[in-house]
């Protein structure tokens, strides 16, 4: 048996919802996940669904012909159609620390995480020896101010080479170049630790603290061009207080990266989270 | 133009979802909303449909006969069809306790809470006054170990001749009749003070304290007969430590019960809340 | 008996904590609770305690006497003292939205909050007949470019009147002014409707809806002459997702304004913040 | 220069804080950290305090004989003393599941946790890998109907033979026997995969799953002889719905666990736990 996803997004219109779960009965497919939203100011129309066909009855490019030669152009139909038990090739990038990089390799060792690591890039050394004790390929790949543009080709081959899909800024100090971000529109997922758009940049616990908030938070976002300011998919907090340093701001802070990110990744790779006008549509 | 709200569970079916959307679009009937839940073990199908049919064209007698002629037979579906813009007549039940009723009456007052409240029914006195400042008739109905089937009887015809379509027991402390249980089954919301199954029965927040748990919690559920285990419509909590007494408990408690009720009420009200098997659904 | 709360900050000072328990000690107080924080890179000391004396033997004036004559020159200790039984007098700012005014009357009615409500001043009529609900006077203060200096006025005489020793700006839609703000240095509390530094200013829920977050919040505060810019002294968050309309992101935003605000009454009545560096030290 | 933690529990009485403030400060000690609760009820007073001493003039000994021969007998204090900077030794027991033994491991290579492991301990092989990524000595030590005695011994022989001083059953799901639980009272840390007291025992979540529970938690506590009814440390909560399995629970429950073992191992290492009548008082 064959699962297939389909992510749709189209104008809202009457009845579009009847004619996609149509299309698919009269495939002899079986509907096992439908969600919806309908933005209505925008008149935007967004789907989810599930949906599985007896094994070689209907593969995934005859799923998407038959969705092209029939309704996707009546109804202006944009979407993504992915098999849902495929593993997805994800990069990991990192800088110094450590925890996210940890978190993600114990979820990805316990099979709770549904992805191939192909390889782990970082601008320092520091975390080889967490990458060998996981058995996954480590490149060291350092930037200076005189080194972008080769750092940067360097990243872009071992991307093509290791046919990445989707990339995990877990905790990468370093900026992302346009091009990348670019060839990986929405495919690129950062943690920041702050809840966004509070303390964008540099040293957000150190402005938090300044500010004397009572909670602190992390956001994982898609990276666009503008720093920190990608859609938000995932954001979480926890309460401080005057008791707390900045280090303990720091120290608390991690146990939050570690889950927003982890969360951002999951949803990610389970094709739940729909990007428009800046913002995410989570399906649940 | 006329929203129905279609609440349908039945045996788990292939191609049930395109069966009923087409059901709808083929009435000229429009979806806006949809929600489905399967129980894969127990293959049971749950859907939550909201559309849209121009004034006139279809009452909610002959959709409700449409279905019963067409799918609901040959799907075995069971179904509550609802009036979306109907405000139900939901009566409250209280004792002593004030925090929970000034919470759903000042809700209701600012148009949060759209339901017709005929009366506030109580086993004392006190709260008479409050029930005045409102405007809301006032029913004080005592209750003794010699009246109570009077007791009952009064509460019966009461409900009775305000047509009420469910009843909200906030911080109501008398055990509510099997009658009136079976005649108002899954519409009789409660709020229990501590996160059930912990702590059922009478003073949970001293049990809590003894137990010198660092959460406290409040739970709503539709009443069964066996007190405080009707299934679960939503819960809270927060945290607790050695600092708080068990008078800080209950201060702290009351906030979490006045959030959870009237959650659980406008769950309810807006027809989000499907039960099964001593669970509840709740659709988003 | 009488019970004083002696709230102290000063230079950090080796013996500085037994020196002050010693002193009271010395008087024949009974010290029944300290709570203490240092500020290591600043060098400040903060400590609050609690101290009884048997009736009559140490009034609020005596104590402090002795404190100036004794250790507070040695220690350049900077302090207030309060009876802890007096009951503030608390004036209520109000313009339309009535939730978090209805939460702290139903608080106050209920005896959960110890002060007493001279007046609820309002620049708009609405919120009267809640005020007449509560036997509260309720005063019609209108605002307008061309009669800000005379509305101030109105408020200061109304302030100087009923002896109000602090404000509460129950979702107050009005700036206050900055003889008000210096006459009432830390005295003033305000809700702001968004988790700050995030989204200051008007319409927080409309910022909030554009970025797409996944958490918004409330956050109490001091008034400074900066707007939402003054010491934080609670926060609190929840979870908001695409399916939630900015209609929604306002409802679900009015629970947490009504508990943060309460939350900062209570700490401030009962003495509990301390402020320095525009942030806020909350004792336990 | 020594630092020192002094937990402190005795009747309450009046002059005791003031007592023991002047106490240090006459050995020339200065305090930098000062707590203290008071049980009014059962009229017990507890401190915890940090102090510091220049090198050599006052060791834990000499500490601990000063306090004997003045205050202790009188105010009938029960004390720990601790030094600040000493590294605990604490041993791990795990069976087959791996999140809260990668989460320890993780934190104390990045130095967050300040202790020492000498050695792993399982009644099971499959963990034996991950101790030796992480360099830390493993024994597999199986238990069976026939073997528990053996198993017992080894266990008591290896933790005499490194010195432990406490530790941490990290979903260790073997039964502790009587006569460790004896020899390390209140120095065993276990993870409960539910929120006590709800779902004691084996499969909770599965039990929770079946009451419809809308919230799993999980708890750490002090294991004592009556499963999963020792003294609490810490809890905590995160929300479920329809929509989650018995397998989400436990996914949704593996970031809780975690949270909230190291959460309860970071508070018993800095000695921020008191325990008394099956309850902790947590210094902040």
């Amino acid at each position: 048996m064959a699962t297939y996803i389909l992510n749709i997004n189209c104008p809202d219109q009457k009845g579009i919802i009847a004619t996609v779960t149509n299309f698919i009965h009269q495939k002899s497919g079986n509907i096992v996940y439908i969600d919806q939203y309908v933005d209505r100011e925008n008149k935007l129309f967004f789907m989810r669904l599930e949906c599985e066909f007896m094994n070689g009855n209907f593969t995934k490019e005859q799923f998407s012909t038959a969705l092209d030669e029939s309704i996707a152009k009546q109804y202006a139909l944009e979407y993504d159609l992915y098999d849902k038990d495929y593993r997805p090739k994800m990069a990991l990038f990192v800088s110094k620390y450590d925890h996210c990089l940890y978190d993600i390799l114990a979820r990805h060792q316990s099979k709770e995480l549904a992805v191939d690591i192909p390889f782990i890039l970082s601008n320092h050394k520091d975390l080889g020896s967490i990458a060998e004790r996981f058995d996954i390929p480590f490149y060291h790949n350092p930037v200076t101010k005189d080194t972008k543009e080769e750092a940067e080709k360097r990243q872009l081959e071992l991307l093509k080479q290791h046919k990445v899909e989707c990339i995990v800024l877990a905790r990468y100090m370093q900026i992302i170049s346009p091009k990348l971000i670019a060839k990986y529109a929405n495919k690129i997922i950062n943690i920041h630790h702050s809840f966004l758009p509070a303390f964008p940049g540099a040293k957000p616990y150190h402005s938090a603290f300044e500010r004397g908030v009572k909670i602190i938070g992390a956001t994982s976002h898609y990276v666009t061009e503008e720093l920190d300011a990608g859609p938000i998919i995932d954001q979480n907090t926890t309460q401080v207080s005057h008791l707390h340093s900045i280090e303990d701001f720091i120290a608390k802070g991690r146990d939050l990266e570690r889950i927003v990110l982890s969360k951002a990744i999951q949803l990610h790779v389970n094709r739940k989270v729909l990007v428009y006008q800046n913002k995410t549509v989570i399906f649940s």
